[in-house]
């Protein structure tokens, strides 16, 4: 087996804590906007524009005493082929134009519950929905805080960037923790989990449903039961998962399912959501020091009001709530088929273009596919090239740059985008 | 005189935390939408509608292989006199409506960049800008992570109900602090806090600029020089004043001096953004259990690039880069100008309509006005005739419900916005 669990037990203080794990959706290298401009002073440095914007005057609009002239632009060049922040489409950032009530208004209110409502049938729940004024990253800390006791032990289960983001997120806060990590590319295992279980305590057990590093699915439906034997709770980061592969919550048991919005719901970055057990909320309830952005008590006040305790992107709930209905309307299932069938196509256009899947088979993702660069091409160069046409695809993560690159298949994107996407590449391929 | 300052002394445990305050701009009450809908999909409540708004087609877009219906709702009638979220204007909505790439891109670190030397600008600092992927509570709870080390006692001022919101936050951290609490509408008083300095020694001071919940702007030029000449770091939340009053942060000496783009710079809500001094970022290394979001360690990493660690909300950076180029190009001192000429024919109003104002004489905020109900009108049927004629100004805020309401006059309203309020509430009163 090519399975190297390591077990490493830490309790430090947060005193220069490390914490250089790059960011959810970190694109490396630098990037050419296409975006255009809008601010009617100078920059310092020069924005610099590689592709050209379709640009559609919308007209005047006079509101108070002011007239505003409004325009908006449309890319119809650029596309992100990215694990996140997506493509989002005209009609999402059309709904984020309009006008909005404050989030203590009773529009607000039935806004939010709409999204709890939708959030529920979606990850297949009936736990409390929370919506958070900040990104998954807050979620996966709020778990660390509010789920491990100072008498506790949590078990971090890593198969990349993220599971190791959890454990400098618990060394920043002091917890006592232990992780057991698999090498990348493979998935993590029931067994050793099981293992592990059975040789110590664990109050939680925190895990990565699709690990946007490597594009690793996890096996939840073996691991979950795994976890719920042992009484330990079960955090899960389905952050670049959900909306794009069925996740059954409450079937599989899981105590805290966190996503954000920026990945298969195709809505812009900068609101979280989760779901959460009773059993959660009364571990919280025992646990010190839970701060206050971030605990979960504090976010159930407002809960039965159906707000957030402070004050959260009101466009982008609505936002989520457009394309949670949008994609209630084409069906669940179907929206996981659409991004499993995305999926097989990029494998068959890598295979075909002479590359090897990076992520083990069985285990890999519907929503990213991490490609190993076994033919040994100039991954900068290729997606510098593919930039230059207008498709963004990204380098590897970390220590998997030039190794690997990534295409994200999930959000919005169609099969037809991919094929689109497939073109381009062999041709760059030929070209570089 | 009218002080009655309270020094507790606090080091507790936050099991079962009390943080029972309620959110900045928080409102009081049930309001009625009149924004819309969007979801193609049922809601269990039906949502309500007491204005008409206007729409108006923008016609189709073609992008992918899709195409998308895109409306715009540009309201009318409804016209937000909030403490924040405020109005935001038509052309600050489309800004957001555009295509944005990704937050690791070039682009998008040039847009940061560009934000960071406007707010240097606009907050009188060559200090280091930092944007978060949270609130303005973020900040101020990363203030208390960040700057008080356990052996450390924090003075928090407190003039209303931030300023009980920041002990909230220090109780949660099970941080050692004393709270001087002056009686609500009074300012706090230089020689009372110099008095307690005198007392003790405290690491660091938190205060509020402007306090949302009674109108009260601190006269932080009698109290910084106090706060400095005792050594204390000194943390300043200016959420609901930056942008409408003139604050010098390095004549002042504020270490941290954080806001929101909800208030008086007119942007929706969803991110913070904070000044931070070397004194304050060399204290922060030195601190344990500073936890990982809200550390200002891992938001300097990502400073160099002038890019956020987790994922913030693209559009709202652009929409407060757009926002920010409006005020240096108004000028702000004209800014200042026009929002304390706002605020002082809000005074005249009510003094003419009978009111006093709550706030003393001396240290009124040019932003929020919050006027006592002297004359003992029924303060909820006021807000709500006003409401359905598509006015929304507030409530008092807590204790002070039905006692006072309040008037917000910032971000992008203009003295003839007030002249048309003030008429409506002329003709309001007489009919209730």
């Amino acid at each position: 087996m090519d399975l190297s669990p390591l077990v490493a037990t830490s309790l430090e203080s947060s005193v220069g804590n490390s914490a250089g794990i790059m960011a959810p959706g970190m694109l490396p290298g630098k990037s050419h906007g296409t975006c255009g401009r809008d601010s009617s002073t100078s920059r310092k440095k020069t924005r610099h524009f590689s592709l050209g914007c379709g640009r559609s005057s919308l007209g005047l609009y006079a509101t108070g005493t002011s007239i505003y002239s409004m325009e908006m632009v449309v890319d119809t060049n650029m596309k992100l082929y990215t694990p996140g922040p997506v493509h989002v489409a005209p009609d999402t950032l059309a709904v984020m134009s309009k006008h909005c009530d404050t989030h203590r208004s009773s529009w607000y209110s039935d806004m939010h519950e709409h999204c709890e409502n939708l959030l529920q049938e979606l990850m297949f729940t009936e736990n409390q929905i929370l919506l958070g004024a900040f990104t998954g990253t807050g979620f996966m800390e709020a778990c660390v805080t509010n789920l491990l006791g100072k008498d506790d032990t949590g078990l971090f289960v890593s198969v990349g960037a993220f599971g190791k983001r959890w454990t400098s997120i618990a060394r920043g806060h002091g917890k006592e923790f232990d992780i057991l990590e698999f090498e990348m590319g493979k998935a993590a295992k029931a067994d050793k989990i099981k293992e592990i279980l059975e040789r110590k305590e664990y109050a939680t057990v925190f895990i990565q449903f699709n690990e946007t590093s490597t594009g690793i699915r996890n096996p939840l439906e073996e691991i979950a039961p795994v976890v719920k034997d042992s009484g330990a709770l079960l955090c899960v980061d389905a952050v670049s998962g959900l909306g794009g592969m069925k996740l059954e919550v409450d079937e599989l048991g899981i105590d805290v399912c966190l996503a954000s919005t920026q990945k298969c719901l195709a809505v812009p970055p900068g609101i979280a959501l989760c779901s959460i057990s009773e059993h959660a909320l009364e571990k919280s309830k025992t646990v010190g020091n839970r701060g206050y952005y971030l605990d979960f008590m504090v976010l159930m006040k407002k809960a039965p009001k159906h707000q957030t305790p402070t004050t959260i992107a009101v466009p982008l709930v609505r936002a989520l709530e457009y394309k949670l209905g949008k994609i209630i309307e084409e069906g669940v299932e179907q929206v996981f088929d659409r991004h499993s069938k995305m999926a097989e196509m990029t494998w068959k256009w890598a295979n075909d273009a002479g590359f090897e899947i990076f992520p083990e088979e069985g285990h890999r993702s519907s929503t990213v596919s991490t490609i190993a660069n076994n033919r040994n091409i100039d991954v900068a160069k290729f997606v510098k090239v593919l930039l230059d046409k207008g498709y963004r695809i990204v380098n590897g993560y970390g220590d998997l740059k030039g190794k690997t690159f990534r295409i994200g298949h999930m959000g919005d994107l169609q099969p037809d985008d991919m094929e689109e996407l497939f073109g381009v590449m062999d041709e760059t391929l030929v070209e570089i």
